[in-house]
């Protein structure tokens, strides 16, 4: 089975620079996978994919060496294994809230005795080799999304769950659950305190942590923290981002001579 | 018909700043759209789209106020006349070398008796509203792209052709045509000779002209020589731009730890 | 955060004519939408329909200023969450059978405290602007399908779940769960009777009421009974109506000379 | 090969009523199927369908008797002969204006000696049968779509071409051809002066007429006349019309109540 | 409604040869149908097809009289519903270990009074006709998997939920479940031994038992055994075994002179 | 830029076992990519493809070292370039029939000062390498079919047109050309005279002969005689071959009991 160079980075101690894909277009994945990224994410909880449209993602993903991982909308054995089959080697799940939530999601992803995934790694097998019912168990990676109130009330039970890899934080949702804004890069507040709370316990248990971040700088500083796992922001945001930033200065030269003829707009 | 706001831009003066979508999703379209471009083109000669791959983006454009281009991949009447039928307001046309070839352009853009474009404005109708055949041949615009030394002999009477509304000039064909090489924004040399050949003879005849460039700064600079509708990159350049700048950041930050487990790759 | 244009209507005592979205076409969608409807769902349950496929109507939709709405096909957080995410201004959900059912669709629906909805709403900023998080519990209509014997039973608590704005009633189901036979617009029997028993309890809890209806007619002598919310039909009965309309005119005009070479057959 | 029902219900005197497929949905495509329709046309020409888009729409129509057709987007062999291999038993060109282009059509079509289509009938066979080859020359038919003043001239010589098996004529464009308004059901006046001598001339000479009507009634009248190949309108118009229809209705019911939140606006 | 064919055959004592779909191409399903299968599964588990994707190849399998059927992913009634919907003549559900589980399938496939099964069928009707709703209950058919240890276990209760028609093995995580290697076709060992108890049980109970089976030699002795429907291998395997055996014939004949430019690796 | 392996293959005398792709599914071209092909062909021509459905065919082919290659509709501009553009190292054009012919072809295939092939690889750029422009009229071959009579008759100055590097034979075509039935591995006759006849007017010249094959062991032969390009077969057959071997089997071993519910048809 190809190895997945997540877990050899991770043992050497590294942190892997995860980028994120929410356009359902092959192309837009294949030229993401060109950029250098260590891993890329497709999310089917809030990009713009389904499992229908993420699986020519993962192909153009496959024509470089970047690892392939994904985020499912939700605690649901159906796409967690569907995702799974398609060659994803890690599988990023949103809302885990207990040690029950936790288990569920390690037996999707872990064929008997450890779980129940059903057999049949139809695109799998492709992407990973022969040998992949054999090695799989122990070469997908799976992470717990810690994002709520509970899920952090019940943070040591999850952490203790066999079989799971790695936390990963959805600072959004964090936030919202403990009284703030939706935003990433906390520099303070509740929702830092609770970052580095979650962080601490995942490293003591021996656990990765990961955390989405809506820019590189911050990104770093997480990794100076102990992350080992990081995403800045997506696709979607690199695109608005360039393409803002050259409108604006197109507006700006051009600011004593004419309005936009469409207005600008705010981005997610 | 809902009027095609680049005619007044141009009429008073103004100059357009144009974006270009290569990548088939109609939901990256709908992102680009809300960026502030007055106009965004279909490519489909290098873009990753078809016409049943396109119809999508203009639908995602049509949400906004922007005004919805194409060029098409070849002067064949088939295609041209389908992305006119599909709403787009202008047609951006490759490889314009002769007076023979800029008439048989017009005419399959104009309803007779100028042209021989059919009728069937299947969804140019829901867009343009239902007086679309009235007016029509005087909202759409028709650009010919003068891109190889036959283009730029034969400028004048590509010029004259009745009906041409634009030229469109294509910076990394022009200049291979003309034994440099392939790039955007050239400075100084052959290439940028043409360009300033090609946009003096256009705006004395009374036509618009318009360039493809690399970068805002440049083409700020061409809106100052006298262009009006200035295009800058795609949204692949911009999606690829960002997104490896974010990666060489975080390297640049990591590099005294490790190294990236997939290699940085050129992109187009 | 544009507004949601059915809660105005409804505010001022007025009732929504929605259209029914079941063709997986973004063309005709956006044909649909410009018929003059107030609102239009995309019908992910028995509509041909998932959410790769329904994004591209929701954008199609998007052109106009039609409310958009989606109807999923069971009470799962997955798709539900997705739905909000792309854009749709309401959901109405599927056999709500207890208040059980409607506090975890109303949770779904909703960021906290009120819900556990997830944090990303991809396409919903575009369309709905940049405070969306700030006003989207507000301006979201959450809509409970009330279909079956125990949904009936359990209205009065179903009703008094906080944050639920609306019911919706299937006849088809209701009628079936009832002993009857599935169809629209019932005049009179048990399926009748119910209707009338949802509409009171529902306008008494302040609630608006909805209801499928096949033909026009009926669905406004349901606003004169205090129905807020009236589908007529949908998109692919709509053809079927039409294209089986002229059929006919042709084969009565035909009938003295010839037969079909492929017969009518029945359509749902 | 199955036989091609039309040629049996021509030779038998009959008319053919033939449905007009342009959203790209197969469902919407199949619904169009059961209506009683004698054949269905795919029209890449003025429809929202490309080929990759069309097959489905085929495969859909090939449930049930109905006899598929198609009309391409220009005289160009590529597309005509990936539309026969796609099992298509019709291909209606548009503007056919010489015995030249109905030659250049007609080889198009036949395999040699009189023609030069490329063998290679992918789903033609799984469609006809393993005797395809044998019997496609018989059995194919093919249309030249007569619509310009230069094919009305050229009438007598296009209809001389050995091979063509029919005329079909876009009212629409001969009446702009002729300097009258883009309209169906020509009752009077150049338009249907012109209609009137295609149908003689190509009766004569022993051809099938066909032509594209906005009504029943009036295909009724063109059957009259001698037509015996009538379109109605396409599935975008009946959608739109019966839409439009019950929307009416609901306004006018409600007219002394409300306005819409979306106003009606005109489809093509 | 139209009969469904496998309910005669079994009557009759016949087995049902079944073939399996995982390609998301209605083309290669169109190409499979005309093979002489008397049902094909379009499998969403996993196959590489989810509703969106499965649709077409139903309509392509519709073409032809063979039995279209769906395994679904889960036991989730969402998508058990819509697969019926789009006109599946029986559900095939993973991983039933329970009567709890059994009768949740057949509440979703039947129609009240037996289950909730919601009406909609929209595709259905097109395929089954008219009377669908009046028939359904009795046409559709419903197969528990039975793939693990709780399965095996609770065999009995489960047979005994009414509704329930049919049994299928999956013996690939049946044998994973009995500490056994992932394969097809057991002579020997645990996993024939569950295979022959469940059989056993199975026809006892009087429901027909089905299995999935690497070839036809094996296929044919579990006929011999009992069984009334069986899979062989899939379209995926299919292609990739007659593809494999070409290219090994050709580099078994050019080996003394070349190695290939890309190796052979192993499929699933 | 990526080195062309087959022109590394053919300097050393090999042969190129190619393989060739009809569906329209990425699953299905990657699993074709692991059977150990030196390459895939993407057919635009006879297959059910198009340039939006056969990028995501691309992609996945470049998920392993098979070297991807187009045959095109037609020898038409756009659609030649678009291909390159998407990656292809080479095109194969149907229907050279003059020196003319394939001097557009190549034209089209390089860029100047030998062709006027338009810059803008978007994909190839991503699949070759930054330095694409620099080789790329190298490294990309350029295949003309003779398969006509004219063909035939013109072949030593197509042959002598520069830039040209191989002639690829349809020997189905070639047949029908020459009075013969559209069949592959002919043994004598007509078309083998022509096979022969051309194949050693390309050997001489220095070109490379291909060849379109029904079975490897025809292939095998072909390459004995000087061949160094062999197709066999497609995926759709091989699908079909196989698929159909299974049932048959089934079938023989049934066949006492009894008769399929769906009949067996020939396939293409």
């Amino acid at each position: 089975m190809r190895p997945n160079a997540l877990k050899r980075l991770w043992a050497s101690g590294g942190a892997a620079v995860n980028g994120w894909l929410s356009i359902p277009s092959s192309f837009a994945a294949e030229t993401m996978a060109h950029q250098g990224w260590d891993s890329l994410t497709v999310d089917l909880q809030h990009g713009v994919l389904d499992y229908g449209t993420a699986v020519p993602l993962l192909q153009a993903v496959s024509t470089t060496p970047v690892t392939p991982l994904a985020r499912v909308p939700w605690l649901e054995e159906g796409i967690v294994m569907k995702m799974l089959d398609a060659g994803c080697y890690g599988i990023i799940c949103p809302m885990i809230e207990s040690a029950a939530d936790a288990d569920r999601l390690v037996r999707a992803c872990r064929y008997p005795p450890r779980g129940r995934r059903s057999f049949g790694p139809i695109r799998a097998t492709l992407y990973g080799g022969a040998d992949y019912f054999l090695k799989a168990n122990e070469e997908i990676v799976i992470f717990a999304m810690i994002e709520t109130r509970a899920g952090i009330d019940n943070l040591e039970e999850i952490l203790a769950v066999p079989g799971l890899d790695a936390v990963y934080i959805g600072p959004a949702d964090l936030a919202i659950a403990l009284g703030a804004m939706p935003q990433f890069d906390h520099e303070k507040g509740v929702a830092r305190e609770a970052i580095e709370f979650i962080l601490r316990k995942t490293t003591e248990r021996g656990l990765v942590a990961g955390i989405h971040n809506g820019t590189a700088r911050y990104a770093l500083s997480m990794i100076e923290l102990g992350f080992q796992f990081v995403t800045i922001a997506s696709d979607a945001r690199h695109l608005a981002a360039k393409a803002g930033e050259v409108v604006a200065e197109m507006r700006n030269g051009l600011k004593r001579d004419q309005a936009p003829t469409a207005p600008v707009k705010a981005t997610y």
